[in-house]
């Protein structure tokens, strides 16, 4: 088993733990948890699995369970609603621990409920997708949808711990699996050109299911992502990095309607559109754009958005992302493989041709 | 003009300015407000008298209004829900500024729509009541109502700034008037015995609307809280003691529905509840808490609870508050007049007989 630390200021500082059988530690989990009462949120499918680890740790608490409706479509203040009224009927107080057992979907929605519920109480998270595992669940970003844009309402909210068992991923189907990948890719990307390189070697192992490959490159994304977000927890700077692909993504995610695009086969094909527009500003070249290609491909993530999505669908959607500062759309551009910036002096022409080029590769 | 100081870690310290004519002074407001865009938030009353200064100094933005309907009854996650939809509508990005130009109710809900929308941005408060003026807008305590509980939901948040004109006192209803007086006798109560003997000396010149006397009254309670919201922004500890009176008045509040008593009137009414327990602990005289119980009376506060009310009604309400750790009810006493303490060990009984008592009294 690894343990990583996210280094935050005050007493918020957390530990990752990461390995093949971390769940069936049962003092691991229950000295995360501190007060006497507990709320598991998770859905069926994974609780199917998973619950009953979790249970076994917890067996001296008061522990209440909510099974909430399955996927990216249920993200919504609606379901976060029915955290808090639960936690309400159940008598939960202020020293309650509210644990997220399963995707980015059901980890977002618990953080924020533990954000909100009487001002914040604390959480740990339990991801179950390799997504989750590699990005939602490290660094405190919670949230819900809502019609106009995705993760639009929302808090910084870290959690206590963060529990990684790789064994989670044998039961996850392949689709999901590689849109993990995506968020996996990204970090040897923006940050880490020996990582990228270490992927092109290690896919097949990846594919394969292999427990110490995977340990791997989860803790090297973790690790990436928690270096940047102590250094900038509330993405004021440096944490914006870690959006490459995002602003286009989350127009394609919108625009086909939430659920239909997985959030990591969004971001595939919109760090293609990014690492586009950077050779287009010439700070990336055709061959590095062509291994970042080929990289997705090896784990079947689209590299192109919607054939139906053209510039005039994409930049409404882009012109309403977070990192928008003064009417300025800012986007992520990698800088060669291994290193990015924020750019907000991308014009609207670049944006266009970039969009309509890799439009061109779809067809 | 005063101008004090709330001193908090990081960047997040802020002014509140106090005085008469502070909204008239254009720069003041212009100053707090950092991006090109701006959301008002307020309701007809309100907006009526003074919407149109706060509009005079920011020509130069992108201006947004909103009115809501008035009242307690409308803290709702509703209400706040609109406000989100709302800036995203008009494409409002994370450098919007939200300004709550009204009460407590307007102050909590646009203060939680501000912690939430896009995981956080910037809000002025500039508070119109005197409760909302010494006690909400200050500390970053924001939150709506749930069925279930008074402010379960919500976040801590702090403003940009405070703007707190003594001239909007003038247009106040008189039973608002004394229910933000409760609040200010709560803080010589709970810390400043000189500043409640000063009150029962003033009494004449706060209820004539004398505006000298005002300016001190709110400047003492807002240097009293501010102390001791810097000291404990997040209420792990001697943040609590600004709840004296709150976890009786909130089980009046949950009773009697939203609205029939104002917030400030079950406050008072809970002092006197938590002066009464206190007396029974033998950690407050008879004639102490009849100095309380006077001065309340001189700004026509209620002294009791409901008649409705017995002890049966008030426990599984208390049990609720955010203050209970491990099951047990913790209630702020004070300690004579000028100091208080949390206790947890006041028992079932006591509480019992301390609610009796002032059913007594009532009848």
């Amino acid at each position: 088993m690894k343990t990583l630390s996210v280094a935050l200021e005050g007493n918020r500082s957390y530990p990752i733990h990461i390995g093949s059988g971390v769940l069936g530690d049962a003092q691991l989990l229950r000295s995360a948890v501190c007060g006497s009462k507990v709320l598991i949120v998770s859905n069926a499918t994974v609780a199917r699995h998973y619950l009953s680890w979790v249970r076994e740790a917890l067996t001296d608490l008061v522990v209440d369970e909510l099974l909430l409706p399955d996927g990216e479509a249920f993200k919504t203040l609606q379901t976060w609603e029915g955290i808090l009224s639960l936690l309400l009927e159940r008598n939960h107080g202020r020293d309650t621990t509210l644990i997220a057992l399963g995707g980015g979907v059901i980890g977002d929605m618990v953080g924020f409920a533990a954000a909100c519920y009487q001002r914040g109480v604390g959480f740990v998270q339990i991801p179950t997708t390799l997504l989750a595992q590699v990005d939602s669940s490290v660094g405190g970003k919670t949230a819900v949808n809502h019609l106009l844009g995705k993760n639009m309402i929302g808090a910084f909210h870290q959690p206590q711990a963060v529990l990684i068992d790789t064994r989670c991923l044998a039961t996850l189907p392949a689709r999901e699996f590689a849109a993990g990948m995506a968020e996996v890719i990204k970090y040897g990307i923006i940050a880490d050109r020996s990582f990228f390189e270490w992927l092109e070697g290690a896919a097949g192992q990846l594919l394969a299911g292999d427990s110490e490959a995977l340990t791997y490159a989860i803790e090297r994304s973790c690790a990436i992502k928690a270096r940047i977000v102590a250094e900038d927890e509330t993405e004021q700077g440096v944490r914006a990095l870690l959006n490459l692909g995002h602003t286009y993504g989350h127009a394609i995610e919108a625009e086909q309607g939430y659920g239909n695009w997985l959030h990591g086969e969004a971001v595939a094909a919109g760090m293609v559109l990014a690492c586009r527009t950077a050779v287009l500003r010439q700070q990336m070249t055709e061959a590095e754009l062509e291994r970042v290609i080929q990289l997705l491909l090896r784990f079947s993530l689209p590299v192109t958005g919607p054939r139906t999505m053209d510039a005039d669908a994409f930049l409404p959607h882009m012109r309403r992302d977070k990192k928008v500062k003064a009417g300025r759309i800012r986007l992520v551009l990698p800088i060669g493989i291994g290193n990015a910036e924020v750019a907000d002096s991308v014009t609207e022409e670049t944006l266009r041709e970039a969009i309509n080029d890799c439009g061109r590769c779809a067809s």
